[in-house]
């Protein structure tokens, strides 16, 4: 059995595991003050072009999400997001539990538009309704899909237009980035956005995000909220040292870019033998559409998300590659679907 | 310089290290599902001879912490700590942010007495004031004291007497049960106590604590706090995996074992020199009282926190011994302060 | 300038109004227990003809619904509503802001119907969800529709089903039940919901709600939950007097009644006019339909709210009767109505 | 029976209740936007001669505290206050229910001095404990003293020197004016706190507190919070006019004057009687400490509150005076004092 489920089925991708051993014994500072976390904070923003930025190191995403957002709005202020964002449909009502709404804006392709973003401001106008304040998107999304620079500015535009915050949610930042679609730089996010996070856990290490909050007035006694909402973790250094090996070369963006190919290869065998998907995601999610029939016989060899009853005969899953997915299993996968089809 | 700061300046104990390599790439279920996550319970519960126990790992204390008492308390009932307890005193309000008073009540040595909880409860009886419900203990305490049977059997029976809760706060549970005045068993904790938490973090793991739910009542969706909370880790293997190997054979006690023994070095020798402690603390923390300038003299070979002002002349420092303290570095320290002190 | 803007342009009703003068030097006790309060219980749970409630009296309606839902709910609970729900479109967040999300349903008549509680349930069944819980409706919805004992019925049935607390607010709960389509008792009402409020402030009081507590676990404490929230008036008697009033005769059901006569006179002229409905509304809220320069020519003479935009040619207006709408008003404007649309 | 309980048990002055019956009828805007609201805000702006401050009129005391509270705090920012203030020992955890910490000082008067801030701020200085942001003061306090121009000068000093806001809590303002001891004007008042409220209800008022933010940033959106937190009246007149009667003339300051005249009839008596007090309390509030048996003899005819046991033989209770407080009562109330006194 070989699982295509998600992108944390491993631990940590082998040379991130490699620095966590070979510093192990040396005494550094607690709480997120040690050398690692400094020196990761500087080589992020190098890779970022942009020195005007504060970087905190967050053991995981939906803890990023919630601690950012509740530090960054006051009580009356909420959040707006596609119906399928992670702090929507997938966090357990994390920000609502901090005391927020979320805005919920029905998107197909898993993006926020500027046009979901007016909608939403021009239909909150008055204090018997919340008070739309921070613009949250997934790069790449919860379905695979990513962000074009065009769009990035339009979505700028009309948040400083509308005195909002834009805050991107970057657990897969490492795909989106290495997306043969892509034409985001990492100074483009940095300038586009007011804050945002780029995921460790999902591209290779054990844990870990890094939040990059752009904006001055968002950076001020940020580490109280660390520390209040249990995000300070006493050995730091963990997070520190996995960054720094992702960012010290290019391992991050290797990382993304692996788990695209694997997708790729998946998404053209997929392709070739004729089937649909739900939406076109150029990154390491994909969404095929498969008979009931070929999708049990799939279910003897490989585990993934059952993710959207089609029709009757039809059903939608989700396939996720990673730095861990090995080249001759996503080949076989599509040998074993040509078998499967064949039949 | 050596660190004797505290009990997180190195990484893990280096057999959890090696179990986290030799699984790494070894696929396994997401969010703390996986089958080290499910051993390390059943290592637990075995160890603690009780099975009718719900175990949850989390990744640090504050959170553990914030999760657990968010999750047992209804909006107007508040905690009982003492003054020293780590949920008021270091924190940042992280109790409180969840909508919860804590009642702090003066204690010389930490500990939390059945007369204290007593007070609170006889001081809090109508609506204009909060409901008290949950009392907090740390143990060790924040200052290395530890409770013995007769204490924590004292606390139960008002606890049971006025409807309240009983938690335990075990960030150093390890060296408070390998203290030579310890007469507790896991056992008899997790029949005296509601709820408590077994720390890892502090005891040799890199990261992680395991809550231990004893009372049904408390037990139910415990996950979906962990969840909204941002305490659900994706990898949640990392945590499953560094318990596995902290209970599997006796890691656990070995490690408290050791800081203890390493403290008691530290502890003969400063007293042998005539020192005096703040209070006597029978754990992995030591607090003895020095005078100024022989402090300066430590500084300039060790770290360590200034704890409290004595007087003019005098303060008292904390030292703190961990699984990676090193015998010659503690008998050096106090050749050290032998030499100091002649001069 | 005649006001059909809402329910609340007017102070009391005189009866109310001339109690609250003759009992004014009277020495109370504080904070609800005085003897009014005491006496409109008493009253309130005979018309129930239910001795088995908790009933509490609170200051305003949003007040009502957040502090019964905060104390009703577990962290990670979530209600389900309607779309048009007064808590999810009508309180800035406030039910998010006591940490809870709210489910809307999309409905096209202001109603919950089991089919979407349902449709809730089943779409929110794992820990990275809220878990639903509480259902909340109101009599008369927030566009004038009321429920009938079948619907109520049903959706008690998927309530116990599924383990959730079914929650009335009955904001215009008088006016629902003087309504000619209405077949629930009060009585009924308090059978087949676990909670709900009748409602004060639109019924003819100067403010106040009754928030009556029918199931046994959810009246415990309440009176904390009040204090906390700022609800506990000092001079508590300012509300009991009110219901007393309201109860101890029949005068909170001639006030909806007579408002349902007044909306009714309003909606008979404006049929034979000719004119459409967003909406059939048996209760004190009409939304007709008509031209915009027939709009403009009835704001000349009076106040109402612009509900919807149908087409470039037709808006929706709101017209709301209360104890105070002169009969001689709503006729003058039928006629005025008749006038405009001839020319 | 005659009751010295509190400032809350009879009704409104009379004026406020005439004025509340003659404008009944009159159709009026809701949510505090009506003609009497705005009224009484300038009115009261008149009185405090300052025009650049803005008034929000709600129904209670601790919803006052809360919502403006925690209206001006961001999530990790915490208040300081004496430990017998209100927030903090009267009013079930409603700041902590908001999220923030109160950190209370002991103080032997019922007043939190600039040295008491000042340390505070100094045991509160890095991320691992709250951060003080707002200073909480009551005036009068809850025993009944008040503060010198003096003494809120310190205050606002250090509030300045640390970036702290000030705020006072004025439940019983109108009788700190009024005390022979006073040397503060609402001018003054209004220049050294960031933000205050000015009490009607223990002042004569049915219900309703005057919120009046006088710092500019703290300004913004505040009608969301009031909303968000159930304390928007939809006949929100009911305030307005009440204020509007209170500072069209002089009548807040009539009732506070009346009400210390009446306490000072008990002060004179009760001290040519021999007896002592708790605290020198020059307004509304007295704290006389009697045997015993005297205390057992007065109950036969008045009620009021037991404050504190001094000893075996004597308790301290507690005397209140109002508006409505009969001059023949009180001197009557030390008749019975002397005579009992003398047997």
């Amino acid at each position: 059995m070989y699982s295509l489920k998600n992108d944390y089925s491993e631990g940590a991708h082998p040379k991130i595991l490699e620095k966590i051993v070979t510093t192990n014994l040396e005494q550094c500072e607690g709480y997120g003050e040690d050398i690692y976390c400094i020196e990761a904070r500087a080589l992020i923003k190098e890779k970022l072009e942009n020195d005007n930025v504060d970087i905190h190191f967050i053991p995981g995403g939906t803890q990023t999400n919630l601690i950012a957002i509740a530090s960054f709005l006051r009580p009356h202020e909420a959040c707006i997001a596609a119906n399928t964002g992670h702090i929507f449909a997938n966090e357990t009502g994390a920000i609502e539990c901090t005391g927020h709404k979320v805005i919920a804006m029905n998107s197909n392709d898993g993006k926020l538009k500027s046009h979901h973003v007016l909608e939403a401001v021009k239909s909150h106008t008055n204090e018997h309704v919340v008070k739309p304040k921070l613009v949250y998107i997934s790069n790449s999304t919860e379905i695979g899909t990513i962000y074009t620079k065009k769009e990035l500015k339009e979505l700028k535009a009309v948040c400083d237009e509308h005195n909002l915050l834009l805050f991107m949610d970057g657990a897969r930042l490492g795909s989106a980035l290495c997306s043969q679609e892509n034409d985001l730089s990492l100074n483009d996010i940095s300038n586009l956005v007011h804050a945002f996070y780029i995921g460790g856990t999902k591209n290779g290490a054990l844990l870990g995000e890094a939040l990059v909050i752009c904006k001055d007035s968002l950076k001020e006694d940020f580490r109280y909220h660390l520390k209040q909402r249990g995000a300070m973790l006493a050995k730091g250094r963990l997070l520190g040292i996995q960054f720094v090996e992702l960012f010290k070369d290019n391992l991050f963006l290797e990382i993304g870019q692996h788990a695209n190919d694997m997708a790729n290869i998946l998404r053209n065998g997929i392709s070739e033998l004729g089937y649909n998907y739900l939406v076109n995601s150029p990154s390491n999610q994909i969404f095929p559409i498969f008979p009931n029939d070929v999708i049990d016989k799939l279910k003897e060899n490989y585990s993934f998300a059952i993710w959207k009853n089609i029709d009757d005969e039809n059903t939608c899953i989700r396939l996720v590659t990673s730095w861990a997915t090995k080249k001759d299993m996503v080949i076989k996968f599509v040998e074993n679907l040509r078998c499967i089809s064949k039949n």
